[in-house]
Formats: structure tokens, C-alpha cells, sequence
């Protein structure tokens, strides 16, 4: 919070209820402890908790070092991927269409009703993923979710990634179909998000759009974003192998040096919490009492709010990273997307 | 979130991502890891999380369950933080005068400056305390601190506690407060709230002005509430051990029992978070990424926005229980009662 401006001379000092303190330390070790699953959740989430293996520590990371086996992982994930997504799409009547905007691929997501509110809106969908997953219609996942649930048009972001396309190539087509898209339409009813590494993708995008005067978006979705990307903040130690979906650094930070092309994991191309958050549009962030990512989420909130802007952030019990989509029939799914609509319809002009 | 209602039909079935489960387990048990003290936050609070001692995890509980006991450290409390009122006071020029409201105690906190946009604004102030610390002018440092950084009126509440006054009587004495006081100036114009065991009255206060039909406040304040005091929820058993103000459940246990008087601790009477969200108004909350009470927090803004309420949560970045105010010449500390301050300027009429 280095950047902080004091809300005017202000000569308090002491503290509320702390008293004096004996031994200095920098790191606390902690010891271990029992987490009983949530009961102040729905039936579906915690029977989803209580199914899930907890995560085993001694295991290798989910994601690997060497190229073939992470191209090999790749393959296989974001083959079942694209089966949930055609099986979520024929479910709920979307449809799906591949197109090319500025040479990017995207992927059109219509759902079978448009919200009257919504008809002259555009959400434009950036998929997570670590820099790696969800090429093609995989990523289109999560954007078919809002699409449906919030009965609004998408159009989800197929950018190239690594390993054949490390930084900046991501950022540079979301940036660049963004940029086309509000160059034929206005960018206040225009929202633009996604979540993890989507996350960390479209706060990029917001970051240039400033930089270069681009108009930013009516609204921005950030879901558990993926804005830092190194080993600091509270929650990567707090909720080591607590997080269901990401039990640890080590499981993501493969696919992250892959993408960061021999750039420092603090480098604001790789972690843009380290970049600028003035001018950001009012943004809704989402994360969850285990969530391995909720420092970076709340550092982002912390961070626009700093520079002034409007950060609406949603914290759910028992909710580890992105587990608002899972499973997507718990009551915490549907009000996580609930309440992002809320806030398209109160943002979007 | 038994009570949710889905957001409409919905037949999405499935998860974005988590893959099919193995050893179902309700109960997990998290190994040991080190924390490090955080990096991205305040010079001020990075130096006051380092020079506290790690909370020891052997040691008695904070609050004693001898009723003696608990007197004499309750008169030794007491005593220092009215020191701390009074120092605290002289420094920013304010005026804190005792007066009796409805039969009730209370302190009159004026700030040296109101601001003019408050000048027709009242806060009244619930303090916290676990339902035995803060009698008299020792329950007013943060009433203090925020009519000094605020720039607005306060009343603070000298409500009466346990062992001697437990449940319900301190709910009643803070109702009785707020009921005379609302009969006699607009609601819309008055703030309602405090921290921790304040933000449980205050909670308590505003289901009660909702059944009763008494109008609710223009907007009401919540940090870090101990909403919830029996043993449940994600971040008793995640951060405990990790926040300083608050290590551990027994450390507050033994208080709330002599409040309690008998009932169970998931009472509404005494876990406001399982009574009505119904009707609540525009509520501040705040919580910190080493609260034991974070997910008591994040509840109650899940419940009041399931009940269509607006709820404003801020999370901050090593921020443990009541860390707002520790110490107070943190920018944490500033930005937390800013950002306080402009929703009660957005939200009083």
C-alpha cells in the first residue's frame, strides 16, 4: 500500500487495542491445524467439498516443467474441456461460432434468450487457464455461463498462449480485439473480464487501454484474478493446501515461466498488480474464504480503490479459486453470476 | 447459503473445471507452513506485524473463564484504553462528554472539525469489547476516530455487559439508544455501527428495528463483526494462529459465554448472522486477509445482498481482527475509515 495517500493531515497515533509487543519476527511459523468443512453453505457446495480429495502436498505440481508433458497435459484438458463445453452448450441452447477479429480468433456465445436490459450490450470474455489451458472453443466455458445466466451476448477471446507464444502475445490480441470492438461500438455498454489468468489478461488490457486513451470498458469482471503471479500475499501461504482448485504456487507456477519468457514473476507484464490502477472502470471482483488467490483479489480491490475507482469484491465461504463454477448448480454459482449481472445492469450505460 | 433462491431457472449442471473426485473426507488436516510477513501493504503495518509476537498457540486464553479473573483484567483493560481515549482526544482536539439517553449511558463525540456535508449526519456507535471490555469512556476510541476522520457528530454507547448484564440487555440498551434517537431526527440521516462485538449489537439493533417497523439507519457500519460466535466458519480454523488481535477461538469464547448467560452460542441472540438479513440498509463491512473473523464477515455480506441489500466489503492485505486501528497512523488505518467515510456520505441522506 506504498502509494497510499493520506485522506488529509491527520495526527492519530497509537492503536485501538494492541498493547505493547515482545519478539520481533518476520516469519510466523504455523502449525497445523483441522479445517472442518463449511456448514454455511449450500448443500451442494459443501457436499462438492466434501467429496474433493484434499490436496496432497507431497505431490508432484499439477502443472509440469518440461515442455512435452505440459503440451501433453494441455491436450488432454482442454479436449474434456471443449467436451463440457458442447455438452453445457446444447444444454442451455447457446450457440458457439468461431470468427477472426484483427486477425485474433474469437468465438461469438449467443444464449438462447437476451435479457430486453442487455440488448444493446457486449461482454467481451478473456478464459483463464495459467497462460497454457483452454485454447479454442474450451475457454469459451465460463462465457457461456454468463452469457446464459445473465442473458447477455459474449464474445469469447481464443489468444494465443504459450509455450509457442509467450507474453505479450496473450495480452496483445485481447488488446487488439478489444480495441476493434469498441472502435464500432461504445465501450460503456461494452464489459470486458474473466477470471484467473483471464483476470490477470483483461486488467492488462484495461492497463493499456488507459495508457494508450483508449476508452475503458462500462464495467470490468474480475473472477479470483490471476494478478500475482510471484510468491507474495497473505492467502499463497494462508491457504496452501486449503484451495481445492489451486493448492499451491508450485501448481501454476510451470505454466506461468512458460508464459513469462525469462521475465521476473514481479515484472507488471506478468503480475499487473504491480502496474497502474488509475482510470480503471468500476469492476466486481470475486474470491472465497480459501481461495489461494484472495490476497491478490483483494490487492487489486485495495488498488483501484486507491486510485479512486469504484471495486465492488465478493467474498464467498468455502469458495476456493474459481470454485464459484463448481459445481455451476450450487446456490453459490448462481448468485456469484447473479450478482455480476447486477452490477452489468447498474454499470453498463 | 441454505436460504439462496437461484436466480431463475437454471439447468447448468457440471463445473468449469474441477475434474471427477476421489477420497471424500469432511474433515481436513492442514500441515504447518511458514508465513512471511507481507509485502504489499504499508510501511507502517508491515513494521507492526513484524514487531508483534507470534500468537502462542500454548498459552491461556486471552479472556479467563473465572469470573473474577475476568474482572479484575476487564478493570485493568478499561483503564488503559480510557488513558489511550483521553490521549487520543487531547491530540485531535475533540470533545467527549458523558450523557443518558433513554435511561442509558452515553458519550457525546464531537470532532474538532465537522465537515459540512455532515453537518446534519449522526453516528451512533456500538463499540466492541466481547460483551465485557469497554465500559464507560474507554468503549469510545473508535466513535473518536472516526468523528475525527470523518469530520462528523457521534454518539457512543456506554451499553451495559456481562457478568453482570448479560443478553439481552446490551442489545437493549443500544436499541433503546437508536429508537429514541431516530424518533427524534430522520433515520436517513443517522449512521449506525462499531467493530467486532459492536458490529454483533449493531447487527442485532438493525433485526430488531426491522421487526419492530422502527425506521433502519441511512447506513450502517460493520468491521470486522463478531457475527458468528460459536465454532463455525472457514477462517476460525484457517487464520487461527495468524491473527494477532484475535489468535484463537478460546481467547473470546470464555467472554461471550458470561454474555450468553446459558444459551447456545449459534443463538441469533448471541450469532446475529443466523437471524434476518431482511431489510437491511446500506452496510460498510471490513475484513482483513488475517481475520479470524473473515468469514463471519463475508457471511454477512453474502446474507444481506441474498436479501437484495447493499453491502460494501473491504478486504485488506494483512489485516488481522480490529487491524484498522493497529496501529492507527497506518495508511491501512487511514483508508479503511476514507473509504468508510464516503459511503456514508453516498449513502446518508
Amino acid at each position: 500500500m506504498s502509494n497510499t495517500s493520506s485522506a488529509g493531515a491527520d495526527d492519530i497515533e497509537g492503536s485501538i487495542s494492541l498493547g505493547p509487543t515482545r519478539r520481533p519476527s518476520g516469519v510466523w511459523h504455523i502449525g497445523s491445524r483441522d479445517l472442518p468443512a463449511p456448514q454455511d453453505v449450500s448443500d451442494e457446495l459443501r457436499a462438492s467439498i466434501v467429496a474433493t480429495p484434499q490436496p496432497d502436498l507431497s505431490s508432484e505440481p499439477a502443472v509440469p516443467a518440461d515442455e512435452q508433458a505440459l503440451r501433453a497435459l494441455v491436450a488432454e484438458a482442454d479436449a474434456m474441456a471443449t467436451e463440457r463445453l458442447h455438452a453445457l452448450r446444447d444444454r442451455v441452447g447457446a450457440t458457439v461460432t468461431p470468427d477472426v477479429i484483427d486477425g485474433v480468433g474469437v468465438f461469438h456465445v449467443t444464449p438462447a434468450t437476451i435479457d430486453p436490459r442487455h440488448e444493446d450490450h457486449l461482454f467481451v470474455y478473456v478464459h483463464g487457464g495459467a497462460f497454457v489451458l483452454n485454447a479454442g472453443k474450451a475457454g469459451a466455458i465460463e462465457a457461456l455461463v454468463i452469457a446464459h445466466r445473465c442473458g447477455i451476448r459474449a464474445i469469447s477471446v481464443d489468444y494465443r498462449m504459450a509455450p509457442d507464444h509467450p507474453l505479450p502475445t496473450p495480452a496483445d490480441d485481447v488488446t487488439a480485439v478489444y480495441r476493434h470492438i469498441v472502435s464500432e461500438r461504445p465501450a460503456a455498454t461494452t464489459a470486458l473480464g474473466g477470471s484467473s489468468g483471464g483476470g490477470n489478461l483483461s486488467t492488462i488490457a484495461v492497463q493499456r487501454a488507459v495508457e494508450e486513451g483508449t476508452d475503458v470498458p462500462g464495467a470490468l469482471y474480475l473472477g479470483t484474478p490471476g494478478n500475482e503471479m510471484s510468491e507474495e500475499g497473505d492467502t499463497l501461504y494462508i491457504n496452501r493446501g486449503i484451495d481445492r482448485s489451486i493448492p499451491r504456487h508450485e501448481d501454476f507456477v510451470n505454466a506461468v515461466r512458460f508464459h513469462a519468457d525469462g521475465r521476473e514473476l514481479n515484472d507488471p507484464l506478468v503480475s499487473p498488480i504491480y502496474g497502474s490502477f488509475e482510470g480503471f472502470p468500476p469492476t466486481f471482483l470475486v474470491t472465497g474464504t480459501r481461495d489461494l488467490l484472495l490476497s491478490a483479489t483483494a490487492r487489486t480491490q485495495t488498488k483501484i480503490r486507491q486510485a479512486g475507482g469504484i471495486a465492488d469484491l465478493l467474498v464467498l465461504e468455502g469458495i476456493g479459486h474459481g470454485d464459484y463454477g463448481n459445481p455451476l448448480n450450487s446456490p453459490e454459482s448462481r448468485f456469484t453470476y447473479s450478482q455480476l449481472n447486477k452490477f452489468l445492469l447498474h454499470h453498463l450505460a
